[in-house]
């Protein structure tokens, strides 16, 4: 073998000759990332733990693997903001239509009418769930955080650490739901009162916690610009978002009957799986366009179909079925994704681990407030208080939008990951506990 | 409004408060592509015209708009190389991931025993059909290109024009399936013999295309630098690639159903789909390793995995029921990018048009000899050679390679776009016709 017989790289002939399809590498991190989500499913499944919570241990174990052997860097590009590689965007991307898909298909689930039923506690649920968490998490920061991060100190002289205290209680305040609504879907149990409360709640969650955020980031940017606070565009933003999610729900509830109506006359196969996903994507777009979650946009779109929609097409499937194996592909990608993200060594460090066990009591605590706000009798307040806790990528959005301020600092930043984490990985297994526990009740009473 | 109020900019404000999603954009280019996919297959349906045809004019459509409006530029990121943005990117994954799912899906459609069936008509309509077209490929260049690249005759004064000729004559070879799958597929017409040795034909085809390319480019890189042929590693690259094809074909024959009745035995959801993907994408990851397309491994793996194999699984469904929604999702994205990519602007270039008139016709007259490799009595040979037209992505990465080594410049790139344009777009209608005359023929005469 001669390798310096080539004009080109070695690489480049390579590829040429060897025509190397630029998807290989995600192939590849996709079949480890799949083997490893149902691996982890599968241990969990038989020792009677979430399978939610196999897929995310198993995440944590691939991306760690790291620390074992430092030449074990494969999944290093998942764990970098932003992404750079390729095939880690490419990953990244399925698992965000991941979640998009599960609160879709949770949302097919739901109907309207049903979480009409629980809307009064919903709302109560969700305005409690989130002024809690709110003070909570000013108090821990005022108890840790004494001094300004360092740029914004050198930047704004005057500015006041309550400020940064007001942002970390925002960082507390919205639910991320994906994680609860799999533990209730994987248990068949997303039909139960406390779970459709739980999924209204954190739709509202996520309209208060924009709210909250634009009210905030703006006293903040204000107050380092030394200048007067721009409330009409923060209320546009609100009154847009509200707007939305009010519309999409009256107006879909007339016009989605009509439009599927149309599409069942259309004579081209996959049809119906096709205007599902067209729907889904489109809302999961509009909602992020008004500045709210794009799986807020997904559970809409799901709640507004429902089954008695798709009678007239031409297949003789359901719509639940047919998402279903889309569903079982992209889904554990998102899940196994998360864990990875998980940087174990955080946990090493003391001064960041302080104001993490802090905040995390707080977004544990701060949420058991929300079971208070359920009107309906017979239903479980502690389920309702804890599928309510974890606070998953919205929360790191926040942290990450309090950096963009520099209010946030890399340390604090750090600690509102550890915080996710730990909501993250407790609320499976305690829901499923706190669930059976309540079953095993029932069958005493009953 | 006073934009100026805040520190952060507009836009980085906005992201913040509005937590926009990194997915956003993708959402909305595949809402566009996927809606224009299915108006495309219901306008082709109702005209009795291949839908996989009016996906590649919906695609034609879309990215052409640019011609109508400068202003409508928005999906030209889609029509570079490399891709650069992000949204880009994910949209031409999931189109690599279409076909990749279209071949298993069309794998899983036949077995290794009907494909044994047909072995030696294949194994003749795959030489035949290369070495037509490589003369031919050879004899077009020999008229039209009468002068080296500027590049490469600055570069090495003395380099034969006959390099040149080689390199164009192994661009014409390698038939590119996806397009008469799908047009075999969306007539129900997979299970004929006429389908099975084009789709065995087009495997080896990939590994006579694989042998060609590495030769030609081993001898014009040898030739540029005035060296001698590094024959060693061309075989060695050929060897791996007919081992993984003889290899995955007998060891995953008594593999695959043992792994299977394994993976029968776990209890988790969704395992079915799951353990399938895995191995489709496996496969196709092996294949690409071996410089294969990855297509060919997924097509492998179609071929080994059988509805048998599924049988223990606790789920009751048949695995192609599972691969559809998500082959009704993908496969659409992949033949709307196709054509999205087509530049009709560069059929307005005559010293370009002339080149790629003669390739378009020695690509369509060279494969029409494939017939007569067809041993069987009573199968279609005017199918067969239609059906083998299509050049595809395949056609491209060899012209690509041959730009790589300077001995293809961009006019000629030019030509062998528009050659695999033309036979791309010529198939369908062309196929249909033929299948549905003898049909018609058949009726006559039964």
């Amino acid at each position: 073998m001669v390798p310096g017989v080539l004009l080109v790289s070695q690489n480049a002939f390579a590829e040429a000759v060897g025509h190397s399809d630029p998807i290989a590498p995600a192939l590849l991190a996709l079949f480890v990332v799949l083997l490893a989500a149902k691996l982890g499913d599968e241990l969990f499944e038989r020792l009677s733990l979430p399978a939610v919570l196999g897929e995310l241990i198993a995440g944590i174990v691939l991306g760690n693997l790291v620390l074992v052997n430092p030449a074990w860097s494969f999944l290093e590009p998942l764990r970098v903001t932003p992404i750079r590689e390729n095939w880690a965007l490419i990953l990244d991307s399925l698992a965000r239509f991941g979640v998009i898909i599960l609160l879709f298909e949770v949302g097919l689930e739901s109907t309207v009418k049903g979480m009409m039923k629980v809307g009064k506690s919903a709302l109560l649920v969700a305005v409690l769930g989130v002024i809690a968490p709110f003070l909570l998490g000013f108090a821990v920061s005022w108890i840790f955080v004494k001094e300004l991060p360092p740029a914004l100190a050198a930047a704004v002289p005057g500015f006041s650490l309550n400020y940064v205290h007001l942002f970390m209680g925002a960082v507390l305040c919205a639910t991320s739901v994906g994680i609860t609504a799999r533990v209730f879907k994987d248990l068949g149990k997303l039909q139960t009162k406390e779970a459709q409360i739980i999924l209204g709640a954190a739709v509202i969650d996520d309209v208060l916690g924009l709210i909250i955020l634009a009210v905030v980031s703006g006293i903040v940017s204000a107050a380092e610009m030394g200048r007067a606070l721009d409330i009409g565009s923060i209320l546009r933003l609100i009154g847009v978002a509200v707007l939305f999610l009010v519309g999409s729900l009256t107006v879909g509830a007339f016009l989605v009957p009509r439009i599927m109506g149309q599409l069942a006359k259309l004579r081209t196969g996959g049809m119906m799986i096709v205007s599902a996903l067209l729907f889904c994507f489109g809302m999961a777009y509009l909602a992020n366009a008004v500045g709210l979650a794009p799986i807020v946009g997904a559970f809409a779109a799901g709640l507004l179909l429902e089954e008695v929609h798709f009678r007239k097409f031409r297949e003789d499937v359901e719509i639940e079925h047919l998402i279903k194996p889309i569903s079982a592909f992209l889904v554990p990608i998102f899940f196994v994704l998360m864990g990875i993200q998980v940087r174990l060594e955080m946990f090493a460090q003391l001064s960041v681990l302080g104001v993490a066990t802090g905040l995390t009591i707080a977004a544990i605590v701060g949420k058991q407030v929300c079971g208070l706000g359920v009107l309906e009798r017979g239903v479980d307040r502690l389920s309702v208080g804890i599928g309510m806790i974890p606070r998953g990528e919205v929360g790191l959005i926040f942290a990450g939008a309090g950096r963009l301020l520099r209010v946030i600092d890399d340390a604090t930043f750090s600690a509102a990951v550890i915080m996710v984490i730990a909501t993250t990985l407790i609320t499976p297994p305690v829901l499923k506990m706190v669930l059976a526990r309540r079953e095993g009740m029932n069958r005493v009473i009953g």
